[in-house]
């Protein structure tokens, strides 16, 4: 250790704080992840988002890819650092983004999906289904603004498209956000899926601004193809993945028969914020008259969820211990797949045989045999659409830009019918 | 479609039976993961398996990388893909694996860490505290063995040492197993830490037997110093990192003080698994004599200890309240480490201080102020050692072959000692 | 060391063949690519063979990615690694692949290119303009396989598609080959475009075999779009990139000047082996009269035309030297392209300008003035197409088994005029 | 495209500039690399910097590892990448550099190996053995400088450490500099050698500055032990790979050969430059005498030695024909290497055979058979050493701050003796 001088020792103190005060958060998709703002930090150390640390970005989909097990939590701060390189980029093209701003939409892209609660689709779709994750977001980010003391108020704006520089909106939420560019690299990633690779560097490097609209650099015309491209195939192999899907219902049928034994005041082993929801029917409304529900949402985590299958798979209600323990044994649906509808009479012979095996009512048989759809968009021409920038100045949209995608095939919606029932059945 | 005639349909037919039966797991670390025996799918499709996919490997690692969520499920897939190459290079040079040999040492490797709980050694230090993992993971492999008409004994006898091909041991558990291999490669992968990279790829190329020990060719020695360096430096920057330390002893210190309550009959929220284990004190004793308790402890994962540690964040229990807040908000416990002990005058002046501000009692303010200490050995020269192998066929232990490593700086065992409190205090 | 007995000593002995006797060879793509056959090894070693690596795989495409430096040696390598991994995937489904068949397609992969010369496309425009590397790698593998008395004719057959099980040949070269699968991965690592990345792994592990025609498995539905698609991009990022056609064309001009000054008897710094081409003109023909021939051929490579041009660009001759100093120092043309032909005004202008400036004739301005065409096909639906093998054993083509691709789109050529000029002129 | 108006039209034209200026390089190890200055930029542009992409960094290395064939040109850009990002670390902790200053030392990465020739150190014991290319690169960066009138005086000055701000230096060459860091991955990288890589992103984000000289912080200490120990590990597994040392002796005594012809007249095939070089012995004060040397050097590349070598094999000098004839068809020498010197009665008794085998002289003799050493020193603590600075603003060298390095063992100088001769003799 050399000496230092007193004129030293003072430089060296400030230098100190300043090395408490720099955050970095480790990310094996981006490497190092620096948080710029005070807010931000104290954003992610709020509890509100600590939650999303235990809500799992991808539901059931690690029961098809094992590592698929990354969080709302780290997805969020992937958003947020990719946000920072788009704000440094279109900056240096010699446009303003003030530093307000700048840390708005960097809020805003944080908490974009700050509602969502854990299987967040399953669970819209049988306990909390009066509310939507957008409605909870929203709720959410009020009563941090409230905390934060109005910090938050231009992110609220942005989030809400309600700020005149559109642009800024579009890095939140578009179809070339933050949002889509990290979610399919980190879905990629921890799935192991390299289709779904997606260059966000060089897109990120091509982003400029066009009248108040997003726009991308020419040279980045190629890369732009692949994005669309890699998000239909991940939509098809990982999103909307037969055993995805299977896992995914039989968690909605579960919580559905859980609901309905609720609603007869049948007593089930649960969480107490699991509880509250279970035996209860909340409203939007709800949320707004009742400031400590949202503090009950806030409790509530893939761990209640998990924990209390668990428990129901020991259960006396025949349905409810069947479907959690083929959930928590990994005994999924089989699933069949095509681009037709499934005929009534193949649907109502499998019931009759699932029926007769199980000893099943009519009603009970839907738990186990069920038809549905899924359908995706590669690109919709309906909505605002990526431009491409030309060097001439001018911008044209991607489908009209490229010789390669036909837009008539990308814009049409893909369906697919699908029909789960337990695997030990012939169809 | 073209057109099929009956003798090709008879092996199309047969060609749809084997598409049917080849089992391929998708792992970002690998790639593709073929299964190669239907026992061993038949043994993860098991219960006492499919539960490794709700123990993370590395506990609440994720507090400080969050990317590490991986489970040991996937961690037993990748020593399993390992073993399969080692089998195969091992072969390619001459030396004997059978068949049931390779089915063994393979079942082996992937029911090595079967008996771990969640967040096991926080567990092992708290409440399932008579019981090793090894005892249970014995107790687990012997039922498995009963299920599966006695297919596992060979598996078994490897895994204790007892089969006359020494080797085969030395491939599930040595200074250079396939656990090793594969978990460092693992952690690595999901915590970003690109430090801890090892090339299982080149170890494995390089394996050979002498003697019937496994040996590393001459050609791989730097990649196997490599391998002890990144081992040990994984060991001080994810596994004893202090963030992780400090989150590890906060959940030892929640589940003493709950099993502390539960003594007193204190009810205390609880999932029946983690109920059964907290107001009972149970010796391996007992789990041989009541071989139900076996399927219990099965039932319990980390969604057990998170969910229950959520709800007594609001227990009436000051001391168990904060401790489960802390943890569930991620408050965690400032660390300072040193390489030598602390004085007691330090700590005692921690303690007077914290016992006033939170209204604790002397026995209290243990849960809050707390020394340890942690260890760390690179390489264990008193164990079985990494012998490299010379073209003239003799081989030498890698401390000895090694011109670079300096075995007595690489036997000497670190040790460092560590000290934690709330955060508010300066020390 | 230990102690080792006369009979131990003999096992290592044998062990030690062994161990000399396995070849691996590194590879940055794929890790260790091993060397099956003694053959193959020998092959590799043959000075026709070690000429490929000097002969960069992508010509001057390192001037637009500096990384793109990997040459014909590499991909031929890199190939035979995957042809290992195929022929493993098919026979481990149960079609029959004799040791002699698996050896005769490796080795037709291994040499599939073996006719490339320097510069190979340009080379062919210019300089050794009889002849295609097709007739030369005929007669590269003619002549090998006289050397290694006949070991390659099976290899040969099976290049040829004159070997009754025709799947064999398709994997070394039809729409979905070993070939492309490596290069594109190959190219895609160098050039660091990451857009062009293949999962060549989850291609392999889904090829079957159904009537003596390759086929993948409906699984891999999705990867058979991004590869389509994937080459596709690299086509127009990489190998038709416009800076990549400027050098190109540049060179082909450059070896043109060079020939046409040739033909009058300039004397010009040549190594030898290009003075052999530059100053005579060879057909096929004369490959066959000549055995000579074909091994002053094999004496050329790039750093022939380098070495030889970096002396031209000295020449007496202006036009040699200059366009020989752009290459040099990278001086490159600019390029324009657009979707229809340019007119006849707009290159007359330009070359009158370019006349006037460098004081040229109106035949030498050609060489600094010029149009061509670039065109595409992503997917030909009037070849050999790439069968989807559905569980039912049925197959069909990809264009008809995908709903997202639209093989009208695909099919279509895609066509770009280009048009070259110096730098300094404003068009 | 979207009307726009006259105001949207200027601001697109100055835009349209700014996408003309930003000029981007793609480099598959970091991925975009932008170009920050003109100057850089031009300097870029420059004949003596475009010659670095005709200089392979590892020389023959691609002989042992076949994707090592990247360039100076590559690993200078690359440096050049990592200096942008310390400049940028180390202002945002509050040290000043200066726009002037950042140039500078930008420049001064750029240019530290410009004085490099082909095979660098082959030629230097060879050929041109009276000038270093230390010398070569001074006399470079002063010709560059009056060309681009004195713009480089600066950068000169931090070059050759005669800059007050001692920091900037060690940034350009050091224990730690961007060089190393830079070399280490692209090495690492290329060769497909997974154990060298060096987290350069974690070490830059650890750079500090302490009372003028570069210090990593102390979080990042297990970093820089990696990096010690990675860049030893390179040096034994890449650099001084026996069968590397074995091709780079092979070219040393190729070249020694040729020198020894024609001084005696005897007349070569040769390249001018490489002739200019061969037939006459410059020293460094005749570099500056004849200004014109300097440009000759710079026409010198691989392409030169390789492409003569190749005509060589065929002289009618029995002696330098075998030796090109060797390294061209890649008949490498064997390579013994042990810790301790070659008895001398060994490597006669090797040196008869060889003479009486090839019919070789004593003198002649030596260039088939000979012995060398080679060193490596992991860590110099007689140089200006890594300094650690902990949270209190001291600051300790790494040997000292680190409980896991051993210095006695890492600045002992690991020095191994080799022996080359052709493979056909039993040793």
């Amino acid at each position: 250790m050399k000496y230092i001088n007193s004129k030293q020792k003072r430089n060296i103190l400030s230098m100190a704080v300043i090395l408490n005060k720099r955050k970095i958060f480790n990310d094996p998709v981006y490497g190092f992840v620096p948080i710029e703002y005070d807010v931000i930090f104290n954003l992610i150390e709020h509890p509100y988002f600590q939650r999303l640390r235990r809500i799992k970005q991808l539901g059931l989909t690690n029961l098809v890819y094992p590592g698929a097990l990354h969080t709302r939590f780290h997805h969020a701060m992937g958003a947020m650092h990719l946000m920072r390189e788009a704000i440094e980029e279109i900056r240096s093209k010699g446009h303003v983004i003030t530093e307000d701003e700048a840390k708005a939409v960097t809020i805003a892209i944080l908490l974009h999906d700050i509602g969502h609660g854990p299987f967040s689709h399953a669970l819209e779709h049988s306990i909390v289904n009066n509310v939507t994750h957008e409605d909870i977001s929203e709720l959410f980010m009020s009563k941090l603004n409230d905390e934060f003391n109005g910090e938050l108020s231009l992110a609220i704006q942005i989030f809400k498209n309600k700020y005149p520089k559109k642009f800024l909106h579009q890095l939140v939420s578009s179809q070339l956000d933050m949002d889509r560019l990290d979610y399919l690299k980190r879905d990629s990633f921890f799935t192991g899926v390299s289709e779904g690779v997606v260059s966000s560097d060089r897109i990120i490097k091509m982003l400029n601004v066009v009248n108040d609209h997003l726009a991308v650099e020419a040279k980045g015309i190629y890369s732009i193809e692949k994005f669309i491209i890699a998000r239909r195939l991940m939509y098809w192999q990982v999103y909307l993945h037969k055993t995805v899907l299977s896992a995914e219902n039989l968690l909605v049928n579960i919580l559905k028969r859980a609901k309905e034994l609720a609603v007869k005041k049948v007593d089930l082993f649960c969480t107490p914020a699991l509880k509250t929801f279970l035996y209860n029917q909340y409203s939007a409304k709800d949320f707004k008259s009742k400031p400590e529900l949202l503090n009950i949402f806030a409790d509530l985590d893939d761990n209640d969820i998990m924990a209390s299958i668990k428990v129901w798979a020991k259960n006396s209600d025949k349905v409810l211990s069947m479907l959690c323990s083929n959930l928590v044994n990994r005994k999924l649906f089989k699933v069949e797949m095509q681009s037709a509808p499934f005929k009534a009479s193949k649907i109502n012979k499998i019931k009759t045989e699932i029926k007769k095996r199980f000893n099943l009512t009519d009603k009970e048989v839907n738990y186990f045999v069920f038809a549905g759809t899924v359908a995706n968009d590669a690109y919709r021409s309906d909505k605002i659409g990526i431009d491409i920038l030309f060097r001439d100045g001018s911008t044209v949209d991607i489908t009209k830009a490229s010789d390669q995608l036909n837009i008539d095939v990308l814009a049409k919606t893909v369906k697919k019918y699908y029909l789960c029932f337990p695997k030990s059945i012939v169809s």
